[in-house]
């Protein structure tokens, strides 16, 4: 399986729709890192063009990896190492491209449905089993711009539970997804 | 569907497998609240004995509620409207026997597989779907001691990934399970 995750930090919306650039949240570092780390992913990529905000993410990878938190639990270790740091989709992009002498797809997550380009988990699963190189990209704050939106290849159907409520946290919605992409259905 | 959900603070593991009380970990009231509420969930108990945990927890609740979260942020009120506070896991199967006039049945979660009781993903949406009540209990900290594991009815079967590593947080280990026991197959 050749599945890579982007956790975008810019660019997003905030709560009134606006472009901007959200700050780097400690639990997405190692709750993702953590599930990644469960379900095989090759590398997650924190993405964000502030340089304050790659430093922070730079620190919490180095104190579990080399620091204190190397020592004091191994599997946190295990886990940070998948994290890498990027100021931009291009670089990630271009990185996953040439250790994998292959263009990724780009699958984006968005929670609305009134998107073209929607593949559902069905459809997606089958791109993961071809062994196709997959950049799975999740938004923090109030989403993926749709600047990305645009760039994707694909658009993710959005996790409906049993309600008409849709309000998960991206931690929450990476743990689902990845489970539903790679998981057995029984 | 009578799906609750219970988070335990007390007592459960530390690093050390010594039992203790846990300290309330606010992204976990949030994450989980609005999974919860997406996935249709009736009613999400915090558990601790702690008094201080429990005001900790309280001032959220409130905050949200009927403070500027409530004014700020509607669809987060709705989510966090599900949140009970409890000092022990007697005070929650007590207040769910008298609402529903039936006993739960207790589901414990953990991550060994070394376990009796173990129930399987259909079995448990078999026992759902029969609109059993059912108590779904999740540890903090290192997971439930063995004296809430003893007194459960069932053990729900562990996450398994793709690989061997298995070190979810809490809270995506319970999107996960609640995706699993909710959701559709596809």
């Amino acid at each position: 399986m050749r599945l890579y995750i982007g956790l975008i930090h810019y660019p997003v919306y905030n709560k009134n729709h606006e472009k901007v650039a959200s700050a780097i949240t400690n639990f997405d570092i190692h709750d993702i890192s953590r599930l990644a780390r469960t379900y095989g992913v090759k590398r997650f990529f924190i993405v964000t063009p502030l340089q304050d905000q790659q430093r922070f993410a730079e620190r919490i990878r180095n104190h579990w990896i080399n620091g204190f938190g190397a020592d004091y639990n191994e599997d946190r270790k295990e886990a940070i190492e998948l994290l890498d740091i990027a100021p931009s989709l291009e670089d990630v992009f271009q990185r996953i491209a040439e250790s994998e002498e292959e263009n990724p797809l780009l699958i984006a997550t968005d929670a609305s449905e009134q998107r073209d380009k929607l593949i559902s988990y069905p459809e997606a699963i089958d791109v993961l089993m071809k062994n196709k190189v997959i950049l799975l990209l999740f938004g923090t704050a109030w989403g993926l711009h749709d600047e990305l939106i645009d760039r994707a290849d694909y658009i993710l159907e959005p996790i409906k539970g049993n309600t008409d409520y849709n309000h998960l946290s991206v931690r929450t919605a990476a743990g689902i997804i990845l489970d539903r992409l790679t998981g057995r259905c029984y």
